[in-house]
């Protein structure tokens, strides 16, 4: 056991998870978006926002933008401002669903403009990255329809190749494109792409630097998602993660909220595979705080993850392996189960006291006054949202 | 089978579905919200477009209303505009999901002062109702919660059982509540109105003026409705339909346009309990037109109830239940599907003949020139949707 | 912490979880039933497995009986078995699913004969619980029906009344029936009870000698399962829990082996209300092990519910109620989820010392030889399972 | 219209559906098995009744076997019973879940021995191939697991890939795998091959003589189906269909009988790319007739699989891409509908009576006296099931 602490700690003081820009902004339902006091206004803020959830807990110093979401004029001052903040630019975000040409579909729409529209877009993002350091270009395509008959399933598959054939086409060659899948939302017969075989498909026909965004909260009901993590890993195709809960849909809700032995269990995978560190794996939040203050949900999700992981390294896998090759039903179960019983909130504070953090980076924040700051001082403006 | 046709024939000629005015504004995900052009910028206009709804069927006479998007300074005028159009004003809908103090909570908040304003809401309503000659308030309980332990779920269900008794209390002896249940969103975690059995409870302890409303969108996945249906009629608590399709979460979609075998089923209950005339149900469109038209899209959605309920008319009831005395399987199965398989569009359209109507409405509509017209006319001014 | 403590080990030494005979059978899916070395063969030997569960963990002290699979000539000697054993006979189960007569139904069935049998198959099982001193009748209803039209579901509700109203009439007054619904299986179109409400329905036209059972594994997908327990708890009609795992359908797996948490939720609202202990609420594992080895995987179950309880009995309420109050949503989360981290086998292993038990039920049991016992000597024979 | 109907009319005339074996049988849930008067209690038995089915149909002419469940002595000797009666031997299935040695796999299973026993079960299977003149080898792999950590999940797609590469290894060049997926059943944590994105991965490494079978009853809640055809035609690898319904889980009822619309969406898209008919797509039914009548229960499955047909033959495909080009949802919706909406049974009546065959085959057929007399002619012997 005492191996396995000390390569726990030596693995969870390299671990790195990224946040995304517009979990800082305002979120919400079709229903309703409700206001947060101090809620960032540009992406300037929003980054500042980001490096307190860095600088509580260790582990989270990158942060996505989304495009055009977190456009501005001087992307090299964006990225300078990050850097004196202590963290620095990730993933750019697409975005194929908020122009109005795009209701009927944007990579796969019918008409060759609307096309040529969307791929353009991506080289916009694509020069962003060139600015800003970024390697990952990620992708949700939102296209699908809702009605049987609406458009040609075939037809959409067809141009979705070639349009990403085009994006593909302006990668530079340190860059890579992050494909995600979702089951349904904003369309509610079929989607475009709807399952990681069809990211997969996709990918493959691409070439090397396409993989696959596995987003946890984008699978059909009862999906078991760590098998898929494997697969992609086995395929050598998993990009990166949008981490979230779900309960019901795509709800959007902090990581580890609703199911941790889920969480768990896809950090064990990981682990496994060896691919927590130095595997190209992009481990990132995509999360939605529509009720719950943003800094400090974001801290109790970089946490959660932290948590889970801390839980995949502890789990004795010589043992574990002896009771699977025996056919010990019970006995591997209970290994791995050894491991998630584990409570792992004094290793973690451990690593953050040799780290010069705060054991409870919660508290911590709550503590700092930041919040009543940014309450106080971000007055006027108009907070960031998903459409701003 | 000829008596079954007339007895089909004389039934639709007396059944009447209930649109929704909010189905004539914009509507969206939260990702985006896509405008039409000629969408109505208030109630009256609202109004106008159902009343084509009605003009080209023939069987849609009532209109829901939702407070506040449908407040006007003279309800009496509304009315009145109402039934020179043809139509007349229905349900009440309240709500429940757009104000700030509401993001814990309305009729279940902890604070006491937040549930008094919720209530008194509905005074607001009733006054409407009574303006209007409306006897249905359609409660919509959008409250719930994101995370386990964010709320006492049970302190919830006093706390919602108490105001719904402040509501009751109000209403006049010709008015009843029809209260509605959802599996889930705008809350993730536990909504505190979420499955049929809760409404009904609630519903029991209020008294005879208090019924359920089923939104075919509102359940779990695999959930049997039509059993649903069997059930509230059993019990007298069938109070209305939210008629729509989902193919994974409350989708909104025509209903009729995911599952029509589903709506069959529905309608056919409804005939076998005698339920479609005179039983105190309401059937009540609630819908979003996201993508495509919202005149055609509420004309086709009626089209589809009519279609459903005129094959439900012709089951041969006498030959079905002999099968099922019989324990004969297929054979009852086989009598149901042959009235499922009758193409009834020629019965429906021999219906409008007899009623001065043309036989498509669909396309009679489209002739018309009045989406061209409206489309043309209503420039300026701000298009309806969920928030006004 | 120290109240909470003791008053959870005080809690913890009171707790009563009741094993299923059928459990120490045989059992598997439609495709293959596994055969494992040393099964019990006839029901005084589950018995003896049962009283294993028991002596090793010390909160299994009831076993439930199946008729006609635990039919045995002598009753009372069966029971004075148990004595001798140290456990004794909990709920009667009934069995309205395995007659050649219930193809299309046992209490619902359009024949009033068949109906009649199944109805006096209770009075069989009362007089088994006359014998035994067991209170609780336990039913389970598998009717329903494959296919649309195969019968009238309105009408096999209202001959399900009248056939649980007759065994109704047949209790003592110190009995109660136990009322269990379930989503689908061993019929796929409609359940006659699918769910919590219609077993209520059905529970409130009893009497208060009817009680509802919440099978963990009988609900759609996303259902929230502690929602139910809070709603049948505050009207009094939560009866039994039925303890088990499911990632799909009705898995029947180990309880807290698919989802941990979500036990944890379930145990947290028994513990909210009151009503570990004395209550009226008997917690029941039913489960199958397919693979694994019975009596271990019995223990497994066990010890997974006594810990998600002892996690239940350390949320700090006192906080918990003050962050519900304030609205802090994270903060009142994380007093429900810091009971969740909290490794819990100390405790429970410091509870086991002070009852002169081995800390480790699961290792004691591995060590003690009757596996190999059982395995060695329980040659020939027919073991027992589902049939027998 | 008139070339719609002629077109249609000779599509039906070509199309074919094959038989399963084991649908002669009797089968059922894990509580039970219901006997039926006249079942068949061997190959040949099967074999005359499926002749029965394409007898009345005409569309039916080809019949499944599964291996051990049809082993005869003289496979020659069954080919011939066949021609005899008009009817082929088409796939055939291999078994890899009632061999007790399977418990915890068999391609997959962790011990060398045990995979090599299932691997030369296929020897077995292809040698059965060969005496029967069959080219499809249809392998639906039950193997997974039912506890997280009770086994690797990487190494059993490993194991998976070796196993299948040597079975693949004994192919001759006119046969080929056909490789099924299925979301779970008869483990329920995490199946080996859960879905298309999984068999295809296998099929890609295989080799062309492989392909992804499609049983419409093994996916996730909400899955759209129709989509996964449309994608498996596009990369060329649908091999075949398993017809049937499901509402919940893996009901295996009568195709067509749960979702109609369903069905034809999934033929919509075969005819939409002229898949029908000498694409290689085997279109089989693989059901369970649990409660109903087995022979009509088959004439109801075909013909419901031949309606559909006759349906998306109907679709006026240049009225829909025109729509589709324009945009216009609710017109190219309104196409499909309209096809889905006509009562095809004429159609078929006139097609039949082209044939010679009875207008009515399901009546036909209850008019033969077959049913009455296999009822009292099959007197003793073991009625054939699951397990022979």
């Amino acid at each position: 056991m005492t191996d396995l602490r000390s390569g726990a700690l030596a693995a969870l003081a390299e671990q790195t998870i990224e946040l995304p820009s517009w979990a800082f902004g305002n979120s919400g339902t079709r229903f309703k978006v409700f206001g947060q006091p101090g809620v960032a206004r540009d992406p300037f803020e929003k980054l500042e926002d980001a490096a307190q959830v860095h600088r509580y807990t260790g582990v989270a110093p990158r942060v996505s933008l989304h495009i055009p979401w977190d456009l501005v004029d001087d992307f090299g001052k964006l990225a300078a401002h990050a850097r004196d903040l202590g963290v620095q630019i990730g993933a750019i975000n697409s975005n194929l669903f908020q122009d109005d040409e795009y209701k009927l579909g944007s990579l796969t729409h019918a008409d060759p403009a609307v096309r040529r529209r969307a791929v353009e877009h991506h080289a916009q993002c694509i020069e962003v990255m060139r600015q800003t350091g970024s390697t990952d270009l990620k992708i949700w395509l939102p296209d699908g329809t809702n009605y049987p008959g609406q458009d040609d399933l075939r037809a959409r598959q067809d141009r979705l190749a070639d349009s990403l054939q085009q994006v593909y086409a302006m990668l530079d060659p340190s860059m890579r494109i992050l494909l995600e899948y979702k089951f349904f939302e904003p369309y509610f017969y079929a989607m475009d792409i709807p399952d990681w075989g069809t990211s997969l498909v996709h990918c493959l026909a691409l070439g090397e630097q396409a993989t696959v965004v596995l987003d946890t909260g984008h699978h059909a009901p009862g999906t078991n998602i760590e098998f898929i993590v494997v697969q992609l890993l086995r395929l050598g195709r998993l990009g990166a993660f949008d981490f979230n809960s779900r309960n019901y849909a795509d709800d959007d809700l902090i990581v580890g909220s609703a199911d941790p032995f889920q969480l768990f269990r896809i950090m064990n995978e990981i682990v496994a595979a060896d691919a927590l560190l130095g595997a190209g794996v992009n481990f990132m939040l995509d999360q939605c705080h529509n009720i719950e203050p943003k800094i400090p949900g974001q801290i109790r999700s970089v946490l959660n993850v932290q948590e889970a992981t801390a839980k995949a390294l502890l789990v004795d896998r010589e043992a574990l392996a002896a009771a699977q090759q025996d056919g010990n039903v019970l006995g591997a179960h209970g290994v791995l189960m050894d491991a998630y019983s584990t409570d792992v909130r004094p290793l973690l504070a451990e690593l953050r006291g040799s780290q010069g953090l705060d054991p409870d980076p919660y508290a911590a924040y709550a503590r700092s006054g930041h919040q009543e700051r940014i309450a106080r001082e971000r007055v006027g403006g108009q907070q960031a949202g998903w459409g701003a």
